[in-house]
């Protein structure tokens, strides 16, 4: 008999089929019991009244992989609307061990070192798979509107023969003998494929040897990248971003509607655009209302994001904003000054729910010009000849973003750690599972 | 003015229009000249005849960035269907120095290592292109192929704290003074994650420290890597992958025949199924028509995969094969013997056009059976302790596959070196660019 899933069921009523996933509960009321068999597709509820049915799950635990064989009956209590009746089950791996946690509870909030020690198991409960398919959608609703936009997907190296944008906080690789790095981000690469494509995106891993250990930090995680040729400034990239959010949004709320509740996770709502104001006036706002100056100062703290967020809310009515012209002093050397004041460069970050989630801007493009740059920044123009060379021979204005994927996860669920949004997270603690 | 792109151009016949992209050629015809006007769709020709125009390009190179604004014609010659008039140019980005080699030729053949090392501007070439858009279409259409099928796509930890499946041909990171190592293969998580999707896929780098320089290896590679739980054997996996396959060559014939045509690759065709051969059947067939005997070598040989190939192509009509039933010497730990002849196992590779580009099959998945061959091959049972909790708390009958993205692009494309269709490769000499 071939398997159905269990969200195929509704579809057989009365009919005898074969279903098989994970024993997520039973409920043994000793002359029957029900079963709730848990698959790929949801879980199904299954009506046990035989004695040696019922045996044959008393001596086994949670988790335990079966077949179940029955008929499919309409039950409108059911959640899934119908359930098995007249069950024969079949053992495929038993579970001898009890679970150190329940993962079949309405609540499930284990400590998160418990949790992640145990996530092979953790990860199947409802909450945490309604989580990474979330995360999936949101890959998923990122590239579907990029390859629209006629932007070309990349994989780029990760091992880099030299330590880039900054020198600190790289990984070091024994390469044969020679030393390398794990790329801090496909900058570079991306930057050099719009010589290539005009407009590229690539997700992939990126890794920062980051001493801190805070909540919004890992050393390696996901990046949601995109470069794009003959901008006028860094507001046409904000204006591809807002679209891609707009579109992953929408995807979220028209595909994911049960996993958004399982997680209590609310969409936020995206108007024409996502406000936008410069770095001195964000500055100034936060002086205004919430009577800390830091203005002058070259970068916003995390309470800052928190505060600005709670204005852009309250008296814009967005749960999204940008911060623009970052001082030069605090971007790279590839970041575009701005035409008026020098001081500032032509970039943004986004913030969502009082964290930054995307950084991005224009860039330079002219040869000369970025040549100087680096030099200034104390960077030898050798190291970096395979990324000059495509401004030598050509490089039209351009910028683009990049968006951590876990940030934004936990931002739009509302978790408070970065590693809850992080399937197998890695700081400085953790290497397993 | 809005810039319009190279493909829009012909929707706006009698339109005064703003294009911008790289002097991809330009003929110099004394009181007028052509320019190929290069752009991410494509390329345009403009007609320039006047004598500034025609004086601003004749001081600088090609792969000059230009704005060009001019009255598109209806010209059933040019290749477009129309060309530029009354043109005027502007210089975006001068390029100043002479290329290193001619990217604007029909035949684009530069030594390999030449190319390299001028990878940024080489890659530019229109042939280029379209072989690295052909491998954007091929991760298109496997995730396309595999979300239709309910796969959710995952993206799991690159750096990892024990060096499993073999101690050998690793890259080692100074993790914050801990030792910590490249993942080989997503294997261990995307089995990990069959526990809680069921069916999981990923696309992403993995990393092999191999000493030997072929052609048909590099040591950073993009793996389209699946894994699918309740199997009833290997043959479930190898019939996924079959659907993949011909999904994917349907969508690249649809959406990619210009780009084929430029590398002159010819899309192979799949019929109901591939046909398969058992590893002792293959090795006979070796012998019989090639000559060569290889009986019981646990192993396929390169040329032994040409041979088998040739054999599949003339004998059995399919441009690919499947070996299966490769020894249990030859695969790792955790894959499934074969239940008539245990020295064998539940496995698969498959073959197109005289070289393996995938390798998979069925995994054990009771916990009991997997502690005692992980012991059994010299792996210490704490080292993987993450994996085996997995199975500890119930893994079905499961298996998947690995396929290396750049062997498929080059098999595709009859490229005879893998570093021809890797982006920015890295072998024992490369890291750079």
């Amino acid at each position: 008999m071939q398997r159905i899933r269990s969200d195929e069921a509704k579809t057989h009523v009365g009919e005898h089929v074969k279903l098989a996933g994970w024993m997520h509960n039973f409920r043994d009321m000793s002359k029957f019991g029900f079963l709730f068999l848990r698959d790929g597709a949801g879980i199904l509820q299954a009506v046990l009244d035989k004695e040696a049915e019922l045996e044959r799950l008393r001596g086994i635990q949670y988790e335990s992989v079966l077949e179940v064989v029955g008929t499919v009956v309409a039950e409108p209590r059911a959640s899934a609307g119908v359930e098995l009746h007249d069950c024969q089950v079949n053992v495929l791996s038993p579970v001898l061990e009890p679970l150190p946690f329940e993962i079949n509870k309405k609540e499930f909030k284990p400590g998160l070192d418990v949790f992640l020690d145990y996530a092979p198991l953790g990860l199947r409960s409802p909450q945490k798979r309604a989580l990474f398919r979330i995360q999936a959608e949101i890959m998923r609703g990122y590239r579907e509107y990029l390859n629209g936009q006629g932007f070309v997907e990349i994989q780029t190296p990760k091992i880099v023969g030299a330590a880039t944008e900054s020198g600190a906080n790289v990984f070091k690789i024994d390469y044969f003998g020679r030393p390398a790095y794990l790329a801090q981000s496909p900058q570079f690469y991306k930057q050099i494929m719009v010589g290539v494509f005009e407009r590229v995106f690539e997700i992939g891993p990126v890794f920062r040897a980051e001493k801190h250990n805070t909540a919004r930090h890992t050393n390696e995680y996901v990046s949601l990248d995109m470069e794009m040729g003959f901008i006028q400034d860094h507001t046409d990239v904000m204006n591809v971003l807002t679209g891609i959010l707009r579109h992953v949004f929408d995807r979220l709320n028209a595909s994911s509607a049960q996993e958004l509740e399982l997680v209590r996770a609310k969409v936020p709502r995206i108007g024409d655009t996502i406000p936008a104001i410069r770095m001195p006036a964000a500055q100034q706002i936060i002086l205004d209302r919430f009577g800390e100056d830091c203005r002058g100062e070259p970068d916003l703290a995390p309470q800052h994001e928190v505060w600005l967020c709670e204005y852009a809310e309250k008296v814009l009515g967005s749960e999204l904003l940008f911060v623009t012209h970052y001082p030069v002093s605090k971007r790279p050397f590839y970041a575009m000054p701005d035409d008026q004041d020098p001081t500032l460069t032509k970039s943004f970050d986004l913030l969502f729910r009082g964290c930054e989630i995307t950084t991005g801007g224009q860039r330079i493009h002219r040869y000369e010009q970025l040549l100087r740059n680096a030099t200034r920044w104390g960077i030898h123009p050798e190291d970096i000849d395979g990324y000059l060379q495509a401004f030598k021979y050509g490089m039209p204005p351009h910028g683009g973003f990049g968006m951590g994927l876990e940030r934004l996860l936990m931002q739009l669920t509302g978790l408070t750690n970065l590693r809850e949004a992080t399937l197998f997270p890695r700081d400085l603690e953790r290497l397993a599972p």
